[in-house]
């Protein structure tokens, strides 16, 4: 899809300038960073000062390279070959992003190999023809450096082809304003859902698998914009979502409690 | 199904707001509680009062994805394609609930990712299309905490878009009148049982796996209203369903005995 | 097969209540017990009394669901469906009995949760239907707490459907008789057996994973029967099935050699 | 194959009796003992004794219940089912000899199953049939006890219908005939054979997996009568064989320098 | 392909000797050394000089047989036969070349065995055909011995046929006149980063698992052919791309602000 | 191939004679020794002086049983069966020699079985039919007991069959007289070489997987034939193949210095 209007995006380090340099020289970009921090958001505004479509996938453990490449579908009694998303990227010259690729399997990774080296081609071979990469097409994949990452199964000849960008929370001030407009809440609203995320990810010794994503703030507003109070929506969005553990969840609380403002 | 009768359900907490903040925004919702605690009840209750359909898919570990989503079945020498209880409730904008999911497999898990997340879309592989969730579609699924689950497969980032919503047993009064009405017992029979189940779940350092649910107090009363006396149902539908262990099948038997009246 | 001569079967406790109870609630049962103690005899005088059909099914390790559920066979140049033992209980009402169910596969507990749980139905994958439980029908399943169980891998919530009676070995008198009558051997051969048995069982710390059964001394008693000595036919179908250690083999033929009446 | 001439065997304790014990009962016989220590031999005289035909096959851990049971093969263009050889055994009413089971596949125990406990027939799944036992049809498995054993994938209540008999090696009288008229030397150098393999056989902590059968014996005095002198056909047929270890190899090689006479 | 050029080499050592003698012997050859140190250079190089085809094909852990061989594709609907990359070395003769082969899987190694021991012949199991290699054609693989390696799962009785060569990176003036020319910088930025390398490569106790290679610093000067400033192209093509850690990227950092000259 | 003319074959033991006696009883033979130390040769020179044709068939991990015993082809468009080498080799009564099997899987161990016992046929599965081996068949097998090994997955009872037979290095003159030969270099050259493996071949506490083989000397010397000086020959064909090992290629360096004449 090609982003028509601007996407929000302002530049906290040189993210931009790594970019444009990678897309100049048509190198595969690695991004990294927290789950929920806003990478996404990142590759929509790059692709739309470029000028490019983007085409993104949302990476699963379970994702197969047909899923990437495409696959012979029955329409009406008869096979009908059909491209998967990278391949369409590949013919079209456009931006593909796979975004957060958790433990993605084999024979994943191996489609996206010589896509990412010198060859710039992705082998179809139910089709047995190998398709070279069209002008523009650029590679972007995402992850987690805190989980068990596809990186692991990459070739290090492959990896070293790769152009690191490394993206963490947006600063405070940024987040509240994405927070009030995605959700539809007031500025006081986001404020204080950035300061409970804030103080969550800073816990020291934390038990938890992940912090509070910009993303579950988002959606935290959105239940207070429903109608619901804040503290049932914390509890509801953020806090028994982040931990099963009784002990956490009991923590969590009294951390919000000590957050929010007393009813 | 659309329940016609309104289910009795009385709130505990703030269960029934929440619900209702996540229908409105389209949120997926994950309920949290013990094995026969009332979670289906919960749903029913909640599926009436929006006034949507409910469909219900009880879970377990060999369901695949076929079960959800659908199949092609020989109809009389023809190929005929049959919807799964998902699609029919994503095509609909049903309520789907899949209960008790423990240790899904991960190709069932898989399909609900993408109706989790931002997509709210359903991926038909073996039709080679993408169904858009229907107005009204939500997504509910249940797990028991204390088990392995299906959450531990879900991506950290399709988890942090769902709603949490933490159930329990309900209380004495509510228990005893479900008991008395769903098995034909008398309120005292119902009683003696909904204290028999309160001391086996506050049994310190119990070795059950799983304690006595609402549920087995029902099938327990079931007995003794076919006519079976009350301490040989409490034994054959608690006592040696809670445990094959010799030693504590005896410990459970001495505290029924405390508990139950002399006959 | 519907059992036209009433099968000997003297209650020991509450069994046959219970079970008539829960056949009346229509739940299904678990028939706890060792190897050989009786359990099919009891469930064989059940079905008798409750004029029901009894379908048995010796279960294995290897048994898989199309055992159970049937399959397509070529039959003279055409695929024809075949009903499995489990279907056609279902479709006739009948008891099906699930005998020793030792480590059975994933599939084959798949088939048998809908039929134990609230549903009481059967899923039949490869008709693409799914078939009610006829009235009458009943479903029944043994197991040796002692092993590896099925019931490991039931779900708590279908395994909390279940009502459990527990069976053991017979008392000596009702063993004696059973003994006697079934291989042809006179009383005095039989109440030796049974003595064997007894002491073997109560041994204490004993090394050997199952004791004797009722079974296997109406094998013994059947070699008897056939002119073999007692000693040698004890030897031969207790001492040396029971171990293949040859410090156990010795020690048990010191205990025979103690309890056999010298010849 | 109809043994016509008596296999030469000498009963050592009861297990003629024992077996035709069993034979008569039609129940199903375990043989224990080491590896070529004469069990064939031993079930080749109880089928010619009771004048039955013999239907032996050598056991190993690739074999598939498809070659016990039987397989559909293409003959000139058509599918044709071929009898398996236990098969042939179930229909004629032959004795089923399954020789040395070293760790044999679930799926080939599974076909036994149903012929060693009560129901004594054989579900032919690829032809849709269940095979009643013929008259006069018993099996016959023999194992080794020191080896991981197809008894282990028996099913408790399984083995607990076989009558089992424990043989060892011959005798030195009857392995030094054997050994003579079967390789077709003089009896002084079957007798020098025989005490070696004593000599193996009885070493204290001995190294070897396993000893000297009579088997080896056989072979190794063939090596004489082919005109090889005696010490290196021992140390081709014996030392070699048993041992890979060059420093049990050298230590045996002392042993038989010690036992063999001076050339 | 032919390459037409001479590809630019300047020999370290004695392997182009080494080379040249294995190929006038037709023996395999192994070419040992880290990732991007100019393996696949060196080859081509050869491959220039002797006058023969080059093949390349960049290993992958995902490779199977048939990449290489060839396999069966679907054109216009009829089932045609197309060489795999190797099969085509085989029959013209060619040097193939099987770069950074790490973990090569099994059924990919055995198609290599029978092309580098004496037989020098291609078994091509789908056409029911063995090739003789034609002559000129000539086995190289190469790996990295960091590294899990195919070597590992070749012979050792076919290991011993092959022919060693081992490299490294190159010296500081060749790898920066390299830089310079491909990535189209200036010598003053080549030898920065070529310098930065050899701090790098030259770690005690590194946590790398791979350290910069000279085509990593090739992509660095590329980003800085972009018009990026130094300091950014290194931490992404570098650092980031080196390290997940958050203290090892810090302590590249440091050791980066070390060597690059002051902005 | 029948072997035309005699190939050099000088006994150290009484290998010959063994060989001869085993081939007269029809026995299978064994053969232990390390990689590359003469162990197909000394095959060779007993089939020729047997007079009769010898198969061989390099062994590998991934070879299967369809490899030996054959398999359909499709031959334009029909389906044509293709004898593998070891049918070919019952069928003709040839020696079948089975070199180096390291590894095997046991469905290729499963083919020797019945032509390694008394039964010496081969079933052909694909084909429905069991072949009796021709007269003068003999089953020849070789490993080197430092490896995993085949004869791990024979049966005991199997492997009590074969006779064994244990080669070595041959003696330095033999040796010597084979390199000089076989690689066409002067008999000083040959010398050099020898004295260097037995060098090796004697380390104390070897790091070396395997030791420098009769095989490796050969490919050695026909470097230096190609011209290569003596250094960089043993360098390329003995040191680098023999270890990965930064330390141990260094060590094996100077003891080859110490070995090798001043230039």
């Amino acid at each position: 899809m090609l982003t028509l209007q601007a996407p929000f995006y302002r530049a906290v380090n040189d993210e931009v300038e790594v970019f444009h340099a990678a897309a100049r020289r048509g190198a595969p970009v690695l991004l990294k960073g927290p789950t929920g921090c806003g990478k996404t958001r990142f590759v929509e505004a790059m692709a739309h000062e470029l000028g490019r479509d983007l085409i993104t996938v949302a990476g699963h453990e379970d994702m197969t390279s047909a899923d990437l490449v495409g696959r012979f579908l029955l329409k009406g009694g008869e096979t009908v070959w059909v491209d998967g998303p990278l391949t369409r990227a590949v013919r079209e010259g456009a931006i593909f992003y796979l975004d957060e690729v958790v433990e993605a399997r084999q024979d994943t990774t191996v489609v996206i190999h010589p896509l990412a080296d010198h060859r710039r081609e992705l082998p179809v071979d139910r089709l047995g023809i190998t398709l070279p990469a069209a002008e523009g097409f650029q590679l972007v994949i995402s992850y987690n450096p805190g989980y068990q990452s596809v990186l692991k199964s990459l070739k290090e000849s492959t990896r070293q082809r790769f152009i690191a960008i490394e993206l963490g929370f947006p600063p405070p001030d940024v987040e509240r304003e994405v927070v009030a407009r995605e959700a539809g809440v007031d500025p006081s609203t986001a404020d204080i859902l950035v300061r409970l995320a804030n103080t969550i990810r800073n816990l020291d010794g934390s038990p938890l698998r992940e912090v509070a994503s910009t993303r579950m703030l988002i959606l935290t507003a959105g239940l207070v914009a429903e109608g619901l109070n804040l503290r049932s929506a914390v509890q509801a969005a953020m806090v028994l979502v982040l931990s099963d553990d009784a002990d956490v969840v009991r923590a969590l609380g009294e951390l919000v409690d000590a957050v929010l403002p007393r009813a």
